[in-house]
């Protein structure tokens, strides 16, 4: 009754939802403002009658609101249920095993080796540097069919500067898909957006999760030249038409007029962050530079695990990761100002080298 | 740069979206009638700052309620963003190629093919029967690894009644998926989900596309033996965890509130079909007997793409299929009383047979 295939899938597991109790929930990477403005007013005049009407298949008005405020054309551009639909599209499209393994890092999304896993393809996991930063001269020294890195990274916040990653686009193999998961681009990293004119290979993948305080509406994108678009188009027109429903390509659309908010909003959460790690930081706790909505915090003497429990019991929700080699980090979402002032002053309690174990 | 299976996928084509005019569009299926009223009055109040967190993977609120409304229970219910993805979902997980093809419907759903294709596997189209109904007992002929067919099928919209399914049931083999396709069932057909307590393999696929006027949400979902329903949740948590949004969910529970307002829109379009089907047979059309939200019908000496052209002049959208052995048909999709009214007065004005060439 079940495919072969599902023997070997091992699905991913995101961040609990709690349903138990209320908790400060810093674990998921939402952000803690509420969307747009423009959002609501647009919901509560929306004609429901529109709804018995399929989408517009091609996401026009979408493609071009998200086209005009990158300064590229609509047919540079992709849209899916999801920057982790559209993920799954660019797997089935660009990479291919021939040609060698797909290369990521070591430690990052882990969605990532689930899509491998989903469409059978091999890959190898490249380290991260003795800073925790991804390497791409790295990336060199294997034959491979592409590579996907998301900048900033996670779980580590750290983020690559254009120059490297030009100097990275400039030797590896014009021929293969190099993939930049900019989920977290929002918060103060240099987006590659600029650099798709001058790469074919190259596909950039955003967010309205984050930024855009929208991770409820699913709806992601792809930036790239159109041969890499048409052929995301085509996985799409191959699996499901309609992917993005005609409530959240009205939504997107109005979320991308409101500039002002977005800034202030990412602006805010910058501010807040940058806060938070130096407070972690003076408190004895080691925090990776973060360009992101989150900071990767660790503390010698106590487990990732276990600050995630003592944090649990009082409340708040972090994540850790079981993966040799970040077991000690606990990755916290940025929340609003006065949630990380309360989770800080916890933190600085929580038992420092040598008090661990009495 | 691109995959090697891109060059074999060739992608489902949705019916034409026109930009140009106004056209009375019954080309794709959709509902003359708008959403229950509960759909506006949610919209008009939701709040629109709960869209900055994920929306519940699992989608507990709209299984429960799916649940309710079939007499099953939530771990029956799998969801998805539109039955497209449902169906993609289940073609992964349940079809395999060892076991021989997979078999379906000569004339049907123009996506099964392009998921076969998707998935790469092979498949068998079995010829309807002379009167344009699928025959069942075909399907028992050769060895398959599973079968998939709507019921109502399109575009003929002829229906099997139950105890010809179940019949097929207890003679195909039990360790092989059965899925219906019910996109269509809400207009007078008889559902198999009565039946899915009997057979462990037998996953039927609904939609709120259509009876729910809610096309422009995407989604559908899948009714099923808890196993079948695992198996689904474990290929969408591979390829994407938030397929259905927070909006989407919402709305859906809340539509199936509305079983007064249901009842009174899908009893309404087949009393118009009833009606539109009685006076083209008058004409001298041929009409297959409809239990769908749309007609099948042709006219000796008049080809479909000819009718198709004919009415797209004077402002209405239909669609005609280029595939032998129903090239002199149209579909027809039931819309207002009003315009069906308007239609059939043009389609009994079509030149009979021997006129054509005048």
């Amino acid at each position: 009754m079940f495919a072969e295939r599902l023997k070997s899938l091992k699905p991913y597991v995101p961040g609990e939802q709690p349903q138990d109790r209320r908790y400060v929930k810093l674990n998921t990477n939402e952000n803690p403002y509420p969307p747009s403005p423009r959002i609501a007013a647009l919901l509560s005049g929306y004609d429901s009658g529109r709804l018995r009407l399929y989408p517009d298949p091609e996401c026009r008005q979408l493609k071009e609101a998200l086209a005009r405020s990158r300064g590229l054309k609509p047919e540079n551009v992709f849209t899916g249920n999801g920057s982790d639909e559209v993920l799954s599209f660019a797997f089935y499209a660009f990479f291919d095993s021939p040609r060698g393994p797909l290369l990521f890092p070591r430690h990052t999304y882990s969605f990532y080796p689930v899509y491998a896993n989903f469409y059978n393809l091999p890959f190898t996991r490249i380290p991260l540097d003795s800073g925790l930063a991804v390497c791409l001269e790295d990336y060199l020294d294997i034959p491979s069919c592409g590579v996907i890195f998301p900048n900033p990274n996670a779980p580590t916040g750290i983020s690559l500067g254009l120059r490297e990653i030009r100097d990275f686009l400039d030797r590896y193999p014009g021929d293969r898909a190099v993939i930049i998961d900019e989920a977290y681009i929002d918060f103060g990293g240099e987006s590659a957006v600029e650099l798709l004119e001058d790469y074919p290979n190259l596909l950039v993948i955003q967010t309205f999760s984050k930024g855009r305080s929208l991770a409820g509406l699913r709806l992601g994108y792809a930036l790239g030249q159109p041969p890499l678009i048409q052929a995301l188009t085509q996985v799409k027109d191959s699996f499901n038409s309609y992917p993005v429903d005609a409530l959240a390509q009205a939504l997107g659309a109005a979320a991308l007029e409101d500039e002002a908010y977005f800034l202030s909003c990412t602006r805010r959460i910058q501010e807040t962050r940058n806060r938070f790690s130096f407070r972690l930081g003076r408190a004895g706790w080691r925090v990776l530079p973060s360009v992101s909505n989150f900071v990767f915090a660790s503390r010698p003497g106590i487990s990732g695990g276990e600050v995630y429990a003592r944090l649990k019991e009082k409340g708040y929700l972090v994540r850790y990761f079981n993966e040799e080699g970040i077991t000690d980090f606990v990755r916290i979402t940025i929340g609003r100002d006065e949630d990380m002032e309360a989770l800080a002053k916890l933190m600085e309690e929580l038992p420092a080298p040598g008090e661990a174990e009495k």
